[in-house]
């Protein structure tokens, strides 16, 4: 027997934010893979600490390398080491930050992993736009409104923000965020951003002008609304 | 001391997908209120039976009423009687199924007492379009890509789907369902729909030519992909 590989999001922070299925899951898992960015920082681990400490672990370095080969070679490494796994008839529980389903890497080894022909399942999280809205106690959208959520990646998308009418999440931005607020400003939104939305060090802050005035910020997510 | 509104996302419809932070809050609540739909249907309720059954509950009834004054008039009593235990000092969770910043009814309760000036907060849930993703074992947004999320609620809106380039989530199209899955014919879309998803009685149908030839669905989120 193979084994399946699960990509569980864990919400955008806080670990009551799990559900319980997530921690079902990770309780039947053999492994738990936990993936670790260039600097060595593992945010979704530390949510789920205490549910997986006494769990084989396996750990997944993500590299965000401009170099789109070279990422995509990494994936392909982390993959591989979680299908030696599987063909050990091992179950894989794969944390992923927020939800798998939005702007997670970890679908890059999930769709690997399922053309190889292995079992795989996604086990929903809250994403961090939805949690953003809640610690802003707004909603996203209501009756007839649209909601675009845009990365503020390139200057497509930036486009966008100024081109497509509705409210708005935008994420993602990081170097790109001064033309991602100076996009906003020209606009007639009521904007706010929350850092690090019910991590620890949240940091949420209101009005356009406030948020210019602010250091960079990290695990950022803007919500524009009309 | 007055009480405290909180507005607890249940989830899209499995019991397992609520998270511990809104298995918290309703033990912690004196009354939990229920919302149920004109046919007296109470789908919160269902998902969250088993937290709630030693717990004084409030009925509280919306309609879907075509008439907007009516709809108007049936919230503020329904925001009144609620207001009326906060003034008892009362905590009450109203449960509300998704998430209660995507398209939830609650939000205009929410905002009468807010205004008020008591107290209120979002325990934020899982949305159905997110677990609606995870029932395909599909991506929402990778990378660069955007995502659109569009109500089928009337013109404006349905021309937006094909008028505004990147992923799409298309929820409420009831009634106008067909005019929907015709704007999503002319496109060039990988387009799937789940009906009560995650529910008993889920029913996921891929592809376009599919969809067309099942019966009205209820409770139904399409994801196109371009």
């Amino acid at each position: 027997m193979k084994g399946k590989l699960y990509g569980i999001g864990v919400g955008p922070g806080d670990p009551e934010l799990l559900t319980i299925k997530a921690i079902k899951t990770m309780e039947k898992c053999d492994v738990i893979a936990v993936p670790s960015s260039n600097d060595g920082e593992k945010t979704a681990y530390n949510i789920v600490l205490e549910y997986i400490k006494d769990k084989e672990q396996i750990e997944c370095p993500f590299s965000m390398e401009k170099n789109k080969e070279k990422r995509i070679e990494k994936r392909k490494i982390v993959a591989n080491s979680l299908i030696q796994l599987l063909e050990e008839g091992k179950t894989i529980g794969f944390i992923t930050l927020g939800d798998p389903t939005i702007y997670s890497t970890y679908m890059y080894i999930h769709k690997i992993v399922k053309e190889k022909g292995y079992d795989t399942e996604i086990i929903s999280g809250i994403p961090s736009f939805v949690a953003t809205a809640a610690a802003l106690d707004i909603s996203l959208c209501e009756g007839d409104e649209t909601l675009h959520i845009i990365p503020g990646t390139n200057e497509e998308n930036i486009c966008k923000i100024k081109n497509i009418k509705g409210n708005k999440v935008i994420m993602k931005s990081g170097r790109n965020m001064n033309k991602v607020l100076d996009t906003l400003e020209k606009m007639n939104m009521d904007v706010s951003i929350v850092e690090r939305c019910t991590m620890k060090e949240e940091k949420i802050v209101k009005g356009l002008a406030n948020i210019k005035k602010t250091e960079p910020m990290y695990f950022s997510v803007i919500i524009g609304k009309e």
